[in-house]
């Protein structure tokens, strides 16, 4: 169900301090994750689940880089090594916790949940976070219920722009034109998308005059497990139909968007969405990251309702078309990577 | 579980066009089913999932006669039919939805959850609606978490009334006593029943004085699923004490029932009582109204009570006396339903 | 799962008095069960399901000391006999609801699940009851949402006091340093505790000195299924840093605990808290009240936790420690207890 030897999002870095004494649960991957950080600010990542009794550690209290378990008072080190047992002289060797190797990047905190050998931080996805200086950004979390599989699908192919965000991004039943330069990553795809002569997205129309027509770009990397990473490009329109507008560039945003699959029904979705710092019509970051909001609430719409008809008839047969080359290729990378795990472990 | 070959109620007519877009979702017998109007006003039953990606038909759009999916604007014809997918020039033959007959009768929207060459109209339930003339009536809808075949218990042993319903439709415990003459129909039961000289049931008491006493007439039509057709008349005590009254008429009612099982465990309860304009009491047709909401409810309050000690030990063995004559008789015709199809299917 | 001959509490008897009919239900070591009383005060208890169509009797009426199910009337007598079937004349043999012994001891209700030729009253816990003269009691109920063992591993090692407990009950961490004297009863365990040399509970340090000491005594019977029968007392510290201490009783306190299982995820937890009349500090037992309903609460925000990660992992293996002699004790006996029964059964 889900590949561990991956970095997972745990959410913004900023989450970590406005926590309840400073310790963070999180479902990941279908295990219970407790995050916290060093006094060095290191980010600490343990099962969240005390050796004895099996109580959350997320119950328990910082003492200095440690956690105890405030259950039975059992003290465990960041490695999850137990280096106090009140009411017990000898510490064996089998009293410790899982430990999961922990960085933030970009101010997203990650997990890596397989084998800690493996984890290279080079393999974590690059992204733009809220502190970053040239782009205005607001981070934001969402749950969904779905299988993250269907959130893989539903950020590999854009043209359901045109239906399920008509309101908000949308505006144009063009999207399906799309036309992309899709390419295969290690651990993902990438896709440069053009759409040419189309009117403004629907939450900025009123800006521009109603014959006004804009060539869209879609720079777009997605990785496993589902991180959407998006460069989106707005210019007047050119005369070019195809591949790069020659037209003013009149909008520059990125996009970050980490989904997490927390178990095998439930996935939590850190996205942000940001202008240029200066480039940017006055009001419209803000215009924007309502849109984005209004947007979310689209596709969770959506992907819920979907996958309450995916659980109830879990051997219908979909019908394919020419637009989920995107998801099929994701589906074909996670499952070998599914594959070569399961055999690795057998 | 649930006979294929049956017309389901899925509501009353009127829940059509008051719905958000005109598009209702129902869950019957276990499918999820997309109900709406064309523009002649013929009602289309669709499954309500999209073949692509199984996404809600329910969340899509009304394009004249057709529906589309606004996940990524496959449009169906009322046929499900896929007639165009945005980005692909081809629509394959398999691009299609299961479709359903449909059809408003007395003001009820019928569904054939079957084989649509078995769909004959003449099947369906007689019974009065909103729309009829001659009565004053209320549609109304009630959902109760049990399985449908305690509904057909409940409906087809009266006796209950005196008890669950002392307090609105009761008020005798002469109840028991009631004499029925119970035939066999292709698809159900008839049920004529008398019980002679009981005081007015407890909703009407006030009215009369505190020695009245009524005999009680019930004509009943219980058929598959779970349609409960009644004509429930009341006339001032004659010296008959048995068979039909010789008294006078002073009320004389109509009660259109159909129950339909959504899954397993839970059912949508479309119902109405009704007058005869003209013959009631003033201000009758509202008590009467109130009594029955109030009777519904104590109805859910027993079928749910007792489903989740039915639940809880699926092979208890219940002990069965000589009012379960009417539910065994059902229970014997939709077992052979059932038994039937699972034949015919294999 | 659960030991059939054994007393289980189905709450204070003051329960039976406040409800709505005088008629109980409860859920107990899985099976749903209806208390009353009859008219000379004595308590009845039946399967709280009508042997007809499974109707809850707990929705029924008292009539006298009999039952009636109020779906069909049927009257059952307090020994679960059906003596009355509204329109049959015969009663047949079969027409019966189990019963089971019931008792009142101490102001709980005692049920007897098993054998009833077994239920012998010398069986049910000591206890001391709100009605008791010499005590000033409070009688409170929650609810758990854990499986009962982990209440009986909860009771059965009390250095959790320490953390779990630190606000209300707890104050020193020398909770692991308890000295006990454990004995093995025929159906449960005794524990004679002394912690020398603390300061005073967190919720009444404030009523003494800074540097004030007591010694605390714990005398603790733990019978099945999970009874917690405390005297609690509290002596300034003494010279004796074992055993019995030779300081002043200044605090003696009392509290009946019953822990019933409902199902195998959650339990009912009927407990109370007392001072002896007379002996304590003005206004302490309105303090002891209100750390106790707090201290509670802690319990089921640990215990429910804990349950959660069990259920994630039902093979997990856990790591034990030198307090765990108490919980393993009590496991023994309970795994022993539920092995003689099935080969009693098989």
């Amino acid at each position: 169900m889900f590949v561990k030897n991956a970095w997972y999002c745990a959410g913004w870095q900023s989450d970590l301090s406005s926590a309840k004494d400073a310790l963070v649960s999180r479902r990941i991957a279908g295990e219970s994750v407790l995050i916290y950080r060093k006094l060095n600010g290191d980010v600490v990542a343990l099962d969240d689940r005390c050796c004895h009794r099996q109580a959350p550690l997320s119950l328990g209290r910082k003492e200095g880089d440690d956690i105890r378990c405030m259950y039975h008072g059992w003290k465990f080190n960041p490695e999850g090594k137990c280096i106090e047992i009140p009411g017990q002289a000898e510490v064996r060797q089998n009293a410790c916790v899982p430990s999961y190797p922990a960085v933030v990047k970009n101010d997203w905190i990650w997990i890596w949940m397989g084998d800690p050998e493996k984890a290279e931080e080079s393999l974590i996805c690059e992204s733009i976070g809220p502190s970053h200086p040239d782009w205005d950004m607001n981070p934001r979390h969402i749950r969904v219920n779905t299988n993250y599989r269907q959130e893989i699908a539903n950020l590999t192919d854009l043209t359901h722009v045109a239906w399920v965000h008509m309101d908000t991004f949308g505006g144009t039943t063009k999207y399906p034109e799309i036309k992309g330069k899709l390419s295969m990553l290690d651990r993902g795809i990438h896709n440069d998308m053009w759409v040419h002569s189309v009117p403004a997205p629907s939450f900025a129309k009123h800006l521009f005059p109603d014959d006004a027509l804009f060539d869209l770009h879609f720079d777009v990397t997605v990785t496993i497990p589902c991180n959407f990473i998006l460069h989106f490009r707005v210019f007047t329109a050119g005369t070019n139909t195809a591949g790069p507008s020659n037209g003013e560039l009149i909008l520059d945003t990125f996009s970050s968007q980490a989904v997490t699959p927390r178990d095998a029904d439930s996935v939590d979705y850190y996205y942000s969405w940001s202008t240029r710092k200066g480039t940017a019509h006055p009001g419209l970051i803000q215009l924007l990251i309502e849109a984005n909001e209004d947007a979310f609430l689209e596709d969770k719409m959506f992907l819920e309702g979907q996958y309450q008809r995916m659980k109830d008839k879990p051997d219908y047969k979909m019908v394919d078309y020419a637009h989920d080359a995107g998801p099929g290729r994701m589906f074909w990378l996670l499952d070998k990577l599914l594959k070569d795990e399961a055999e690795a472990a057998a």
